[in-house]
């Protein structure tokens, strides 16, 4: 988001790397993914990314900013996918079958994009300055739902989304797909 | 759960303090809502209780048997107010104002539970062996709700109350009740 407002001016070695700072962003969400944003720590990320431990404090204000900087880019990746899915659906009962699709399939694509949400979730719920981004991440879901659903039920799809993909990620036992087509079903008929 | 099975046996100090163990597995869910999961130790967790550090390992064969305990009570707790507020509706339509309270009440009553249920779900995404929780959290809901709606109904209807839940914790917006009410009646209606 903010990436071209802070890339730096060319000192030597940047110089050859320029895409240094967003490395750096990718290397924090694999080092939260490993450790946790409480085991999270500039060297570690340092490590990661293969960067001087200084370049850190050089591109980011500090630990808060580097965490916001890196959910936002992980949420954001999410609903580009989310986005592409719904905007491929030709029709409503498209858009059903593509959010069926998103919730067996896509959401939350692996184990370590399931831990990355919810150590997002655990952070905003500790700390309201990360809503921010769950906030607008909620935002750009809805609206690529309304572009086959009326906003309330946009609304009500994207959270029955969130619940079914919890529940079947936290279940121990297998659960059935037909479940998630007739939720979808029954949520989106007004 | 195991608490009979591991209360220890008579000796001196514990004698005057026979709910010493059950004091430790409150502070324990007071530490990590005040420090995560992975800022809680041993010795947090003791001076919390106020207990001497050594009675943590006479009561709990590691942290992860303590974070079992806690998070066990944690879920218990939730899902005890849930089942009587299922146990008090008269009918399917008192049920439906029921979960629509538990909604926009109860789950999660403070920041501290929402806190504490997001710390579960991040450490049950992270490690298979706390899924033995979830899964039974959601066995008890399930149970609770088939009072009044079939299985398959009370399977959707309890992933959309997490759904909701979350996403009214985490929008920095307010958000309308009657969304609620309208999502649980279609959710409900086969």
């Amino acid at each position: 988001m903010a990436a071209q407002e802070r890339t730096p001016g060319s000192r030597l070695g940047r110089r050859n790397d320029p895409d240094r700072r967003d490395r750096i962003i990718d290397a924090c969400l694999e080092v939260i993914s490993q450790s946790g944003v409480a085991g999270t720590s500039h060297r570690k990320v340092a490590a990661q990314a293969a960067v001087p431990l200084g370049a850190m404090t050089y591109y980011f204000a500090g630990m808060g900013d580097l965490l916001h900087e890196a959910f936002t880019r992980f949420a954001t990746t999410i609903s580009d996918r989310f986005e592409r899915r719904m905007a491929a659906a030709v029709d409503a009962d498209a858009a059903r079958q593509a959010v069926v699709a998103i919730i067996l399939e896509d959401v939350f694509g692996d184990d370590r994009e399931l831990v990355l949400a919810h150590e997002l979730y655990t952070l905003a719920a500790r700390e309201p300055a990360f809503r921010s981004i769950t906030t607008a991440w909620m935002e750009r879901s809805r609206a690529a739902l309304e572009r086959h659903f009326d906003p309330e039920t946009a609304r009500m799809l994207d959270a029955l989304i969130e619940g079914l993909t919890i529940h079947r990620a936290l279940d121990s036992h297998a659960r059935d797909g037909r479940e998630v087509e007739i939720a979808v079903a029954r949520i989106t008929t007004g």
